[in-house]
């Protein structure tokens, strides 16, 4: 059964600690993926993934971080970002609170590319906020990301079934793992079979001047939930061994 | 049907927006409720009555902020927080963007009494933000809280319910609201009936000090999924009601 | 005699730190307060009742802070307001030095219902903060606000005087104190027997067409300067017994 | 008779709007100024002279900005700082309010040395900020610093005073200016002849090494009310006069 | 020529923005480089690139960022870094001044692996900030980083002269193309056989322990200054194409 | 020879600390200096002087701060500037990692007066946010700041040399020094006779009125390359003399 920090005790997280010192954070974003993707897209893939994971590996999930750094998609309506700057305090808070515990080893599911940079960014940040405190055993954080859309087994079925049709953002893999996750929620609508692509990201502004429905290169037509089945269980099993490695070290 | 903005798709926003400027996000904490108490008691609350309220007044809502200001937790193995500054400023960062779409009246439900100082400091740090940019109707942004468990409503059932044994943290109220949503995770412990009560809320060093088990003056005990169902439509009723007033204004 | 640490050598204090821990802050702002009630208002009051606290328990007593959080005020020519994020920034920086020296309690003698919320916030800043620092007992500080407003026997006085003419801003209770202490500065306008109230507070500039000419519900004209030795009295009397009690916690 | 910020309505700083877009603050400092010095020295200086300029230009005075940047005092007890970023903040946000109103010459009367460098900076850093915002004339708003104790006359009488023994710290001219001001607040200790002087000023630590008893160089047993009086006279005369020309550029 | 933004005059900046809108931007680090390793490697080489590719294409040079974002190789004595929230805030003043000229495309010709994560983040963060101004055609623009040493052509050369003896920090790449600029500061020291590998990237402390004479699995020893020469050569090729394809985004 | 950290390698960090723990930053600006002066002027008088004194003091220089305070330039093509809560970062960022390995004397020579404020308000900063730290001698930390345009023998030759065609900004004493660097870049342009002085330092708007070519009084036409070797001479002798001064304190 996936354990949850949501539905934990502190007693409970106590114990965990003392077989344990790992936890894994989903993240995700709030943004538009094209006419019918769901603007949750990024959280809802993450989350579902870190729990598929949790159970695979007996590890602790954290609450979902929902909004991340999405500012180039803030033209189209729904969206919603954190500016680098927040996100970096924001992780710096978490990892600080939980290392005071004894909690060393943060994998952090991703599903959203955009995320990346400044993930990386709060880590060396958070290391170096770390090294002022009197927390024991604080040089001994890691933080690590593992972004389940650049799995290998992941990208490998997504070019099996869509070829260049996969496009980079609104992509029918992300569109399919939703679907199986949400068959409820599938949406439609036509989709002009001419797609922008190629014309890198700059402002917001400027996206939606490049990207008008929002898609990038994809054809999220191609999704139908089963190929989320498959997404799902790749990214799973290829995010667990990761994590379990990431624990190792 | 509940509209998640998690599950709509830009356009559908879009359309939204054409009938109403109403957003409500729910708000919670990640911190301990004492030895049987839910860590995510705060968010699952606030949660499940922000779904409540949509289906009831077709508002639009927004994915949950599961961390809160919980500092004062911090002792206590679990408990995740942002610092003020930083809560101010996810705050600051959600509500720009969506304004920049035309939404208006933000509504934060709520199910944690540390959010509450931080919340208003974060909408009066907003609203002059937002002056400063070249939004059309900026000064017409309005942010409110609603917190379920000052609902007089829900205030009074408590007080019949469990007297004085309500406390103020890791109550029996929000004990038993979680119960009623999961009921699967109801947890047990031997609680001590001597439970500290009144001995202010300072550092978390203190704070542990104060509250060896991390309840106030609550025996969570009491708790029931039942009582859990009333609290819940209560909480709904009274949200719902505010909500569609707040609306007005 | 009242003990002003702006009147102290740091001899003087070294002496006074051997006896006591505690300190008051008197804490305004500066904002309008309609159209006869002065600028200075809320930390004009909120001077004069600390240092009448402060004569009655032998306290020392800090310099005033003058401006506080009012930004919803800043569409009224004269107010001046700190951003919730700078105030936070200054209240840590504040309770930062003086815990060095061995500072424990802090108590806010405030006259503006605007910074009560920023003032909750910073506190809890301050103390995560402390707990970074080497400071000995930096996490026995404890800080707490006294509204002076807010008085069970200030508060009953004034809807005795007042009834609903009290209102909520430019107060004949805060003007008839300030009357009071300064009363060549008593000023007078023909006031509009119609006042607006219960339109809320969001920004300045929706903070002016809802009340456009400051006040809020209240009609200051009830105000005399005898009224404010009775406020003054008993805010002093009530504010002097919470600040021993809080010494003893 | 002065026109003070705090003692005025804001019909009434409308009224002055019309006819002046000038304003002074006092800023001082809370520190140690050695075994005799107050505390509030600075602050007490900065506000009395700023009120007499006020009273011979008819200027408004803004509230005295007791705490700045004295960082360097804060191993001497009962010294309160500020960071410089917090200072510049602060800075920022007061001259904002008050730029959006039409001010648009800002007098800053320093009593402390140790301001200087901070408020430069902080203006640099408001003129910036101001660009950004949509504030008629803006660009036309213009900061000046005028330190009392750099006024020539009063550098030339501090020296016919008390020669090399004027000093650079707890000096006898800031210490007589204070007698004046509050006559009943004349502290006495036995000074050591010998006083530290030109060790530089660095960290705090460093500070109370270099200078133990916190004068620098300084004999302020020489100091008296009369004395006092004539700094206070030159000063004003001298600032009344930069201030006038000021509000010419 | 190579025209540097250094030696030129404001009107020869004017006259170049009305033929070009573009401009570059060397950014290296100032950290270890293993024993032989210069610690200005980073900025060396993008400095010198840099300048070669401004010849090349006729672009503005303007003046190289020497500290960057390096973090984790603080244990190592030399070395400097700006925290990531420190960078962001320099390239998001930079951008913001140049932009307000009528500079649009930004150009970073980066040598260090470590400034790539937080560079993206400023560059979301600067666009964000720029939409909030009042700058015409802000939103066009655009910054994009270069990284030297993963060019196609230099990353070819690299794993044919060295093989896995290239590593990844430290590199002989680098190391040759140091020698080649600075023939008369080539160092020599002898160097492990065993050098360590793989162990990842995380604290200061963790670095120093994983990587103990700073080198990450490479041989520098391999280094020559004409295998620096053809770096340099391949490098200035290859991103000054690439510059100027930007300039036509 | 001079010793440029950027040219050394970690291990003779090493060996440099264990005989001295000062270290030279030179630091600049990058800003318009009149029709005929160089952007890069003050970072290359500064980066020029350092060497020198490097050369005859044996002391490390570090890399060259190009980039300033240089806010009130802005409105000037080409002038690039930090804001000074930057600059503050930047320098607590540099410091910060260097006192880690045991350096203590911070010497920065200085080639732009605007710096000088930002640069003091920096070190207060500084050796606050050290003492918090688990650095041992951090309370040792000094900072200077050594400015070569106001060093009392360039200071009497520019006043011989041309009196008071100096003026204060573009002045041909710092214009000269560029041309004994770059004699090369000497650039000519028809100066107006008539050039503006005196009219204070605000805004960027503002400083574009007061002041349109950007010189400030001075008449920079009066340099040559030998009036810049004996400025260069002079400096390196007079702030070679203060670092080494500066070293015992």
């Amino acid at each position: 059964m996936v354990m949850l920090l949501q539905l934990r005790t502190w007693p409970e997280v106590e114990d965990y600690l003392a077989r344990s010192q790992g936890i894994i954070f989903p993240i995700g974003s709030t943004e538009q993926h094209g006419p019918t993707g769901l603007i949750g897209t990024d959280a809802i893939c993450a989350e579902a993934i870190a729990k598929g994971v949790g159970e695979a590996t007996e590890a602790l999930i954290a609450p979902t971080i929902n909004v991340g750094m999405a500012l180039h998609h803030t033209s189209f309506p729904g969206s919603i970002s954190l500016r680098p700057s927040t996100l970096i305090r924001v992780i710096n808070d978490y990892v600080t609170c939980l290392a005071r515990y004894g909690f060393t080893h943060f994998f952090f599911i991703n599903g959203h590319g955009g995320n990346i940079a400044t993930l990386k960014a709060a880590f060396s940040e958070t290391y170096y906020h770390l090294a002022d405190l009197n927390i024991p055993n604080c040089d001994r954080v890691r933080c690590r990301v593992g972004n389940w859309f650049m799995c290998g087994s992941v990208y490998k079925l997504a070019k099996e079934l869509y070829g260049k049709e996969e496009g980079s953002h609104a992509t029918p893999s992300e569109v399919a793992l939703t679907q199986y996750i949400y068959p409820d929620a599938i949406k439609t609508a036509s989709l002009s079979p001419e797609v922008a692509s190629g014309r890198g990201i700059y402002s917001a502004a400027d996206f939606r001047r490049s990207y008008p429905d929002g898609r990038m290169g994809s054809n999220p037509a191609l999704a139908t939930p089963e190929h989320g089945r498959q997404f799902y269980e790749l990214a799973v099993k290829e995010l667990s061994d990761r994590y379990l490695e990431f624990l190792k070290s």
